[in-house]
């Protein structure tokens, strides 16, 4: 059995516990849901503060210049580009996750209809985060394409053919924390003759991502989340290099043009990645993401992403471990792989334990009684008719979250279901949830 | 001929004065920019600053719930209705004017499709701002329509007929100042069986804007001009009520679906102009946005949108006159109209004396002249094959321009005329400009 004392050992013996005094945490929190917000970086205050007064409010208009925020979007792609495994001048930061989507997207459909206008499929999982398969079933209305969605990811090549436009896919799935293989799946792909578009939402530093080496053709990841870049924070989009100038995106915005200023009336796209720039960037929400990824590259001299990605594992096969050790009897089934190749840097649970008997929101329950134990991680609904189980989700950080935070979050889990304090209706008040 | 002490009565007499208290204006600047980018409100530092310390920092992800961010779209949206004539509940704030006009215009051509595919074209002016011209661009490549571009505002009515789906128009055009006549346009488009889209970047808390009064079918707005949301502030859109449910926008993404956190697989677009939204928003943008909006709402017991009006009307009828008074004889030209019925929140001048001898850069170096002594104006850059000239702008923002600040202005335009300073090199290093 381990204790907690193991956990404090692990802790001790943490390369990467120096970081986690980058971020202002409340004190007593377990915050285990750093995948749909990041805490918050010290420096990131100060950073929003300094934008805000100094540069917007003495320098005006002029700070797009002097203070530098016509660049943001290219320099804090920079930033980020190395995190994903794509070199600098290829990546962008603009605009949300889903917009980003969008252009990609409808950029991949539109090369393969200049190639190949048979190729009309979208294949995804059933299981992928509701925007991107939203987005790409509007693009489908307009295109004449399709979605195809397989249910598990084993069927994902058997999926792959001549009609294959795109495979469209989120590296580290939002509901069960499986983590593709994207050689493999993007071999498959370009075997079938089809193009690969990746949500890196759940990996974008918080596992290593290749996207070069690994033959993606078209990337967005979020801001919010593994970066820390605040509620909302601007997301990101990358284009390999041999396809970025290959096609327009739709949102033809003057940002994305090749003289922004010269105010001519007809479209020119900039060459590159930053023709998929659009409006005018939140410039307040891109210097607090900036903040977030200087988090993120402060791991750099201590091992950066393969450290980070050592930690991620640790932490939740300790998770696991512990689920096992001490929360057996209450029907928790394990929602993310048991295998750590596959997983992301989230633990996932199913529970049903006698949710049949009318006991439809126990995993959100659950969710609630350990918030109002201090311990935050969130709740997924599932989808009857689709198979998929509501879940209990834990994402570890690996810059802030310890060992003793797995411990304790699994020891209040074990005294929530012991104790059965999830039943009470004060848990089972549905309210708006992220 | 006016004198400064003329301005200093009009300031004393000017019942909106107070206001100018409600916003960090640098010592000694003249900022006539605020169409570009709207001055810092006072209560914006320390909302922006709990917003990231307590809500984000503290609150956590539990603050899309308790700290009410989830409603920020509609909340803000809410609060923008009453200065563009609309009702709670119509408008939203979301991504940027760019991405919302690709919304709006893709919605509008979606109606006239279904309702007569004859109709492919849409009209505009070739002098509105070209980021609106890019996006009709792009989606007239993807749906087959073409843009048809008038010279002058008068050739509007003449350019609708049976093929014109949609009339899109930026209400005050950013280049010379004209402000448009809704209803008459309107009018026109609709008889001609042509939807309208309106742009309210210049317009929206500068003049009495009344959407569905005058007939308008769709609206978007920017949120970092007249609104003082800062730099790259998220903007709005419109959908006249009868339409908003009647067609999907393309950017179907989940904050947009009926019931977002039910994490279906298909995507079921919101009622009402909620399925507008797409992504997450920009939290800290968003709370700067609500301050900068409220600065207008606090001009509610002073008049409203009235009294702003015939404060702005007052300040650039000034303007014109101290320039016919006092920098005659340069070659300055007018290119914003003299009608105040048919004039914005701006007043436009080319400058074109001796342009014609190798000062193709004239206009930009007497805007960086002016800024060198402390007023800031804005250069717009002509196109000579499309006959706009070059263009010094000049905005008034009613809840801070004084009336001594015209004079003031004015002035140093004039010594910059005067002593011919603007022709010295310095003066004529172009940078990125905005």
């Amino acid at each position: 059995m381990t204790t907690r004392h193991d956990a404090l050992a692990l802790d001790a013996d943490d390369a990467l516990a120096p970081l986690r005094q980058l971020f202002q945490i409340p004190d007593g929190l377990v915050y285990l849901d750093g995948n749909s917000l990041g805490v918050l970086p010290r420096a990131t205050a100060t950073r929003v503060a300094q934008v805000v007064s100094q540069e917007w409010g003495e320098g005006l208009i002029g700070s797009w210049n002097a203070a530098g925020w016509m660049a943001l979007p290219q320099q804090i792609g920079d930033k980020i580009a190395p995190l994903v495994g794509v070199g600098a001048g290829e990546l962008v930061v603009a605009d949300s996750t889903s917009v980003n989507l969008f252009k990609v997207l409808s950029a991949a459909l539109a090369l393969q209809r200049a190639a190949d206008p048979a190729r009309t499929v979208v294949v995804s999982e059933r299981s992928n985060f509701p925007t991107d398969l939203y987005i790409a079933e509007s693009l489908g209305r307009q295109h004449g394409c399709t979605l195809h969605l397989v249910d598990r990811p084993e069927d994902i090549p058997a999926a792959l053919g001549p009609s294959t436009a795109v495979l469209m896919l989120t590296q580290v799935n939002y509901r069960n924390g499986r983590l593709h293989d994207m050689a493999a799946l993007s071999a498959a792909a370009h075997a079938a003759g089809a193009l690969t578009v990746w949500d890196l939402a759940h990996s974008a530093g918080a596992v290593p991502v290749a996207l070069a080496a690994d033959g993606a053709d078209f990337a967005v990841g979020c801001g919010y989340k593994y970066l820390n870049g605040g509620p909302g924070a601007p997301a990101f989009c990358w284009a390999h290099p041999r396809h970025a100038s290959q096609a327009w995106q739709p949102l033809a915005g003057w940002h994305g043009h090749a003289a922004p200023f010269a105010f001519e009336p007809g479209y020119q796209p900039a060459p590159g990645i930053t023709r998929y720039l659009c409006g005018t960037p939140p410039v307040l929400a891109m210097a607090a993401l900036e903040c977030g990824v200087d988090t993120l590259l402060a791991a750099r001299p201590l091992g950066g992403m393969a450290a980070i990605r050592a930690k991620s594992l640790a932490l939740t096969r300790l998770f696991i471990d512990l689920v096992q050790q001490r929360c057996g009897g209450h029907g928790l089934q394990f929602a993310s792989p048991d295998v750590d190749a596959q997983r992301g840097s989230q633990v996932c649970l199913a529970f049903s334990a006698d949710s049949a008997a009318g006991q439809a929101g126990a995993a959100f329950a659950v969710v609630q009684a350990l918030i109002a134990r201090r311990v935050v991680g969130d709740f997924r609904a599932g989808d009857a008719k689709d198979g998929l189980p509501d879940i209990l989700r834990f994402g570890v950080t690996p810059l802030y979250t310890r060992f003793a935070d797995v411990w304790d979050a699994v020891e209040q889990l074990r005294q929530v279901l012991e104790t059965g304090e999830w039943r009470e209706a004060r848990f089972n008040q549905r309210g708006v949830v992220t």
